[in-house]
């Protein structure tokens, strides 16, 4: 995490983005396209991010039955919902594909502000597993779907039950 | 398997019904739905199964690019897909829910007979991880979508691969 960060901040974008456009030989195409797009959602890189979505672009959390159409309002979404993160990544349990149509089913990290989760002044983290769906634009290298389905009982879980979490 | 096979050649329809709708005291209603109809669907059991579907229902293979909807024209599918299958079985590693959404991560497990795969005469045996993913109708014990996201190319590659893996 740190070290993407020095990444980030001691590299000219246009250096930054060619790294992450630049596929490993063996890498499918859509596997490329689906990590790059996870590393920069992850990162809360807005304006890299900017790059994936256009206005057709749908962002839907399928188990709180949200679904948010277009750049502008997904980033929007996205700022929000990050308000209070420190540290976020995406880790893949089993990822597969086909065509245009990418599967990752793993575990959301994140450390947070506590905040919100009556932890003020703390920080707190928690995993939230759960299966994340892409439906590429492989041409123009989009995103046309972005599917979750997240488990939040789990992550609820954790919050309550295990306040030992927090990390001051 | 052959448990279940016995309970249903030994219990006469109407109480094997009352046996299967009856939730135990834990097991959240969705939870309990989905498991029942997961259980008809993977003993082949098309009258029960008929049951789960109306005409709204869709059955989506969503890495097949195949959709199917109502009750008629899905278990015309099953039936045609499972010619072959002589066990079938669903093992969840990861179940949630929320609300009349449940999702299922896990592996499909098959026994079939080799005349498709170019194994004529012999049985062969393979998994096919993925997702299940289930809207229901709580009041009507209904399925209205069942969409699965399945990793054909680790099934492919169990089948070219490994022929250790079929059983004379």
């Amino acid at each position: 995490m740190r070290f993407l960060l020095i990444l980030l901040l001691s590299l000219p974008l246009g250096a930054l983005a060619a790294e992450e456009v630049d596929p490993s030989p063996q890498t499918p195409e859509a596997i490329q396209l689906a990590q790059d797009y996870m590393a920069a959602l992850t990162n809360r890189n807005y304006s890299q991010l900017a790059q994936y979505y256009d206005r057709e672009s749908v962002l839907t959390d399928r188990m709180a039955g949200k679904s948010i159409t277009g750049r502008r309002d997904i980033l929007a979404f996205l700022r929000r919902v990050h308000t209070y993160t420190q540290e976020y990544y995406f880790n893949s349990d089993h990822l597969f594909y086909k065509g245009s149509r990418v599967v990752m089913i793993g575990n959301y990290y994140y450390k947070a502000r506590g905040d919100l989760f009556g932890y003020p002044g703390q920080s707190i983290t928690f995993a939230l597993p759960g299966v994340t769906t892409l439906k590429l634009d492989l041409e123009n290298r989009r995103i046309e779907e972005h599917i979750d389905f997240l488990d939040y009982a789990t992550m609820e879980d954790q919050l309550s039950s295990h306040p030992s979490l927090s990390v001051p």
